[in-house]
């Protein structure tokens, strides 16, 4: 994508200086712009960089005074922080934008029901009975099984996988291998070792606005739903079991991992490689640093914990220091 | 699936009190039962929602009397617990039973040998001189490569990966995402502190009756066969490195990884996120407890082991108790 | 594929002796040895087996001088060892020449470049603009989004998926189910605590010489790119976060996750699910062992390193006898 001076002027509702027909295609910290990059200044301690970069195009704030010759084309709004954001929105709409169409290396059924403006790339399937709303993109190689319900303005990219029944609401992002709805791990053990598969029949439930990264992995409920609310963050290579519900706006961090039937409570936040065993409930705002196992509920909302299992941070923290001179 | 009181009271062997034709077309927790719902009734403990379920079909046990009006119709069977058991076995034996073809959209060769009333779905890839057993399901986007043996009755959920020369089982499901026979991560060092790739000409051997979770990885021996061996049940998002051999009926939950040419017993479960070293050999009926992490052999068998280093479970528990007070 | 004694002595720059007309078809250790299988002798405490392998034939050091009668036809080389790296890699060399067309069930555009003898498997996508280098082996149910650009003699398994805009280098070996390119996880928190997507504009650059293993995950940079450096060897399930580099011939096992921004260096070894946090500069050489916690910067070269916080691994396996001495 070609931006000019002049267009982000107008987009940003900004000021030119220097040459209105100077354009960018690519993004790049202020440190590294050359020809052909768009950067943007905001941070005073990058000052010195503005004099020397050779980006293309600077995006700055209406208040600063060079002190030295700039060789980019300036284009001055009224807060450089916004005003990215906001171009990085409309670059991504942008691309979203492009792609209206069902290839005909698709393949779906006479049941199957699309909304307007959706796009369905080559070798996916999407399968009987299955809705899918306005304006959401299916890209290549998709698998969404017999009656799913789809919201508007999702995106799937490459190789995500939804089984049958499972129901995803609208402005769900879902990256390249993400699993929805593979059966829970259940097993009964028979009484001579051996283990009797419990069958699953309950499906996943994504709420509103959620984003999934790759090749993470959400189980179905054994009955009813495993649950994702609105606003949820999962990160990449990240384990939900079935029948775990995951209050509105938690985020948690790649490669944790939630055992079955766990309660999850609001606006958590779990660094990467977190795990909580099954049947817990955790409760709103509570934290989890990096690595830490739960193994109980967590009933006092807001505590920052550390450790396996884990403690409130500041306590690990001393204890380690503790373990840590006991060697010396 | 419609299932009427009626149907039902015959499958199970049971009979109906109420509206024999009264239907439910999907399974819920008992105090979650809507028109439409069937749930069941066998721990006292859930009595009183008996009297309060609008589940329209209830399976409760021959010698249940019930205190109160009941809206739904109920099912009684000998044992409630075994009837659902049942109830859930055969709905899923009738999913299975419904695909029986093989899709124009799927790319076998003439050298592909396929048993009867196998499924083969779009997009999927089953190579040359590979051998799948009679009842085998390979749903979409499957891949398969040349000279694999799969077994009867297996399930491959969609975007399942079998390298090839891969050996396969009977009553084996494999979840989507699956990876079987990728290269182990074997490399040699090079005087200059570079890597050698050791290549990788063994196979996965995977026993009868194993289940494997969504995104798990197996990888191909150097040479001979990583073997899983019979009833295994792995989690999702599981590393099983090459030369690995698991013995009969061990279970182990999300995220566990195992590294080259351990050796583990038969019987044993490990929880979720464990790490074993490699080179190793782990007794029968060894326990791991969650984010264990194991760097030498377990000789003993039925040990219940927890922290990285392991250790017993109980002297983890009380170290651990006396690391956390040395904070305070 | 089938090796005679006759062959493998050309192949080798070896002499046989037995029957030079002995045919394998597949490789075993010795003491597994059966008919049609080829094995190799080298280390001494090995030689019984050579007397009672059932192998057809043995590769073996010009110096051997059997004790016993030997049933197996042997070949003699110069260094067995190096022969039988020599064998894999001819082997290896040999499948990968077999496979040399593009599959009409493919997807792929005007615009799409491919250089010589490239193989693209049924069900793959290469989008526009995208450039394919010689000898690349594209397997089955690959996706390449548009303006990627892919070296030469790379080898991509069935389910790799790589988003637009990256760039591979020569020789990459990605196993099934890698995704490189997902987006970044950042999030903004808003005023009441739901989270702003950051967009991810930037792309993943890959060196020369790199593996990555199955279900890894590698994600773009917010802006610019996350860097792959060469000769870096990464195994299963781990995660690269956004706008993370990793120095040349660095190798990490499996499950590990490096979070944003964090720059590791070269010739470094990470054992499996180690964690590092972002933002954070590790210097070369360093160890860290499996289930390390990297929560600073190492500045120091050459650590070898354990704990979560990581410390010297020394230092922590000294506190660690102490705190198990503690419960006893």
């Amino acid at each position: 994508m070609e931006l000019s001076a002049k267009f982000l002027a107008q987009l940003l509702k900004g000021t030119v200086e220097g040459d209105e027909n100077a354009v960018a295609t690519e993004f790049a910290k202020i440190e590294h712009g050359k020809k052909g990059t768009l950067s943007f200044y905001a941070n005073p301690k990058y000052e010195s960089y503005v004099y020397t970069s050779e980006a293309s195009i600077l995006i700055v704030g209406k208040d600063f005074e060079p002190k030295e010759p700039v060789k980019a084309t300036l284009v001055r709004v009224e807060n450089a922080y916004s005003a990215i954001a906001d171009l990085l929105k409309y670059v991504s709409e942008k691309k979203k934008k492009a792609k209206r169409h069902r290839s005909l290396r698709a393949r779906w059924f006479l049941s199957t029901r699309f909304g307007k403006k959706v796009y369905l790339g080559a070798f996916s399937y999407v399968g009987r009975h299955t809705t899918v709303g306005d304006g959401t993109i299916i890209h290549e190689q998709v698998y969404i099984g017999d009656n799913c319900t789809v919201g508007k303005n999702c995106i799937f990219y490459p190789g995500v996988r939804i089984y049958p029944g499972m129901v995803i609401g609208d402005n769900v992002i879902l990256h390249s291998g993400v699993t929805i709805g593979a059966d829970g791990f259940g097993n009964a053990p028979r009484p001579d070792g051996s283990w009797e598969k419990i069958e699953h029949l309950g499906n996943v439930v994504i709420g509103n606005d959620v984003e999934i990264g790759a090749n993470t992995t959400v189980d179905r409920a054994q009955m009813e739903s495993t649950i994702i609310g609105n606003g949820v963050r999962i990160d990449n290579l990240c384990m939900i079991a079935h029948n775990v519900i995951i209050g509105d706006h938690t985020a948690m961090a790649a490669q944790t991992g939630i055992a079955g039937s766990t309660e999850i409570g609001k606006y958590c936040i779990f660094g990467g490689q977190v795990g909580i065993a099954g049947h817990l409930k955790i409760a709103d705002h509570t934290t989890i640093m990096a690595q830490g196992g739960v193994i109980g509920n967590i009933r006092k909302e807001g505590q920052v914990l550390l450790g396996s299992p884990v403690i409130p941070a500041r306590q690990y923290m001393k204890a380690y220091a503790l373990f840590k001179q006991a060697a010396e």
